[in-house]
């Protein structure tokens, strides 16, 4: 008799999450001798928590296709990180009590590292309860920065975002340099590694002369300035990348940099104005600035093929791993070959992803800390290959709304302590 | 025997500006036995001053119709308005002398109203100097701001941009609103007017709650909140569009309001973190924000196919104009239905459209003043439609970067006062 799947999605977003979401319920409904209905968690976990389930059984064929080429979370995510199990157990417990009341033996969780420390530790439990459960994690982070994986479904898609938006924004102020803004700013995420700010740098393949601030080089005013005045000179103009996660050397991230509001109140948050205010006190240049902010994790407009299509067939080979009776394991990317690209699907035990971090090496960014070296280059490239665009009505990319029927609770509420 | 054209870029450049470079060059090259070379102002008009001159003759056939996909100005644009006739009647005598010198017959000029202003100036001041010169005006502009023709090129992309973005990123949001963010702030471009503002409020038939901030309706905080709040506490999130030139009701900028660095210095400007911070002040939901500045009007990747296509039109019309006979003239969209959309290109004189704006109708705006118009929605929709992919190389867009070879100067130098 089937067994029922349960489908969460954790954490910030990306244009390709309900790619994977699609993988994990088109592969499972293929193999509906062995999964049931599989359920998705209403805003990720919590879902769970609060047994607030979504039947997905009820959704279309063509709908649940859709979300190839939808972004966002089409269950909701959430950011919530359940506690230690041996600070609050019951959350473990009650996770297992709401699988069990709906016969569920599939735990298939789609997110970072936190989620994936989550599933390492709803296996252990439900191995020492005795109940028989596979749990499954689906990477998926914009960060791209899951171990064991040579990529994170999610990446290449804002890589590509980021490097087609910086070579269009900097052909503009090429046009308008001789009597108009020299220097252009974006803003890019990544807190802690300079994965997205790096994309920026293949922009300069075609000509740009491009300043990448990463959160791996400690800021050096002097030499930023220095840099920038001699590709503008040189040049006509520049464009700085820089991550959110850039910092001085005492660790202060750039954006904290004394932004106060008329009422005193602390910063409104940006490291591009403040870059750019920098410039101009500095070097008297004139700029312009952009936040990119979720429009670069959203833009499923511009999404790369290549990730698109890993993050269904990583949706599609959890569930080939269910069925193959793994448990606590996460399906990767390892690469083969940079150039032509080639990777294989391959996958790695939960108790060596969770809670590790992989950091961008230092040899990916030139010398001078200002670019992507060649390495970084090959590494980056493949990533955002290919289009696959959506389909248009009425000039706006149709993306699928599900209907996210709930099921009907079995079990007592459960007050989850937030 | 055939007599030399001039074209020039001016301004803010587009998505879609070189569309109408390549529209002038293929129509002219179909007419050699009438218009000679093109020459193009490197850097706008003060490549004319400056008799910096480029001759596109030079540039291949491919090179050319690759302009049809490639953003921003290929010769240079400029930020430069020429004075007023009395004042600085010698920099229109310039122009002349420089076309005289160069057997220039034609005269293309590509801009906003400022430069519809130059081009009939000059086209005045060489009818009483006795040089037989045709002055054709080929509208552009983000702003949508030119009268007498029903859109400009420049602005339907842009709309098209922020129809999507914001699309894309309230279904962030909307996925994350339970535990994260609940209203996101974009910040879009209109110092003057909410054509491009008005362009989120399309991504309201989608189901996503949009609050536009207008230039056009001076800005009232409670009951602006109290908007966001109704809507939040209803959707669960909200995205808020807001118009960098929204204004309080005494003029002033709401990217004015207070930001000031550690030192002091006024305002990074920004509306959007303004905006945000005060719905975190006053309602406590957890925001993000996004300033789109150029990425917004260099977005060839998503422009749309209708600007695109009448950016091209406008220019092989400026030339077909000319060939007629015509002068000081602009060749305008007229539209004669919304659905389906039918237009046809007309023509004005540059009398009539040199600097005079055409303002957002009060009544494309809804009745709140928060969101947009049965009526502005009919305006706007027909200008997003059909896509115009550009080709991609190893993941990124082709753009064309021309030669852009020198023509040698005939005349001594000629100081230009700015």
């Amino acid at each position: 008799m089937p067994v029922n799947a349960f489908y969460a999605q954790s954490g910030g977003v990306t244009s390709v999450i309900n790619a994977s979401a699609a993988g994990v319920i088109e592969t499972a409904r293929r193999h509906a001798d062995r999964i049931g209905t599989v359920y998705a968690g209403r805003n990720g976990i919590l879902g769970a928590l609060a047994e607030d389930l979504i039947d997905t059984g009820l959704e279309s064929a063509e709908a649940i296709a859709a979300l190839r080429t939808t972004p966002a979370g089409a269950f909701g995510s959430c950011r919530y990180k359940l506690k230690s199990l041996e600070k609050n157990r019951r959350e473990y417990e009650r996770l297992i009590e709401v699988f069990k009341a709906h016969g569920i033996g599939y735990f298939f969780y789609n997110g970072g590292g936190d989620s994936a420390d989550t599933c390492f530790k709803v296996s252990q439990l439900s191995q020492s309860m005795g109940y028989a459960l596979q749990a499954i994690h689906v990477p998926k982070t914009i960060d791209n920065d899951l171990p064991l994986t040579d990529c994170c479904p999610g990446f290449g898609s804002v890589a590509k975002y980021v490097a087609v938006s910086t070579l269009e924004a900097s052909l503009d102020v090429r046009s308008m340099a001789a009597t108009s803004t020299k220097v252009f700013v974006l803003e890019v995420m990544g807190r802690h590694a300079g994965w997205i700010a790096a994309a920026g740098g293949l922009a300069a393949d075609h000509g740009i002369p491009v300043v990448i601030l990463f959160p791996e080089i400690p800021f050096d005013q002097p030499a930023f300035l220095a840099r920038v005045d001699a590709l503008v000179k040189h040049h006509g103009y520049c464009t700085v990348v820089v991550s959110e996660g850039a910092h001085h050397p005492d660790g202060s991230f750039l954006a904290e940099q004394g932004t106060k509001d008329a009422f005193g109140h602390a910063q409104l948050g940006g490291a591009a104005p403040v870059v750019a205010q920098m410039v101009k006190e500095a070097l008297g240049y004139k700029f312009h600035w952009a936040v990119a902010d979720y429009l670069q994790r959203s833009a499923r407009h511009i999404a790369s093929a290549t990730d698109a299509r890993q993050a269904y067939e990583l949706g599609q080979h959890a569930v080939e791993l269910a069925l193959e009776g793994k448990n606590s394991v996460m399906p990767t990317i390892e690469r083969t070959s940079d150039s032509p690209y080639a990777y294989r699907i391959g996958s790695a035990p939960l108790d060596q992803v969770a809670n590790a971090e992989k950091f961008m090496p230092r040899d990916y960014i030139s010398a001078d800390g200002y670019g992507i070296s060649d390495k970084g280059r090959a590494y980056l490239l493949p990533l955002i290959q290919g289009e696959d665009y959506p389909s248009y009505r009425d000039g706006l990319p149709v993306y699928v709304t599900l209907q996210n029927h709930p099921v009907a609770k079995k079990l007592p509420p459960f007050e989850i302590t937030k």
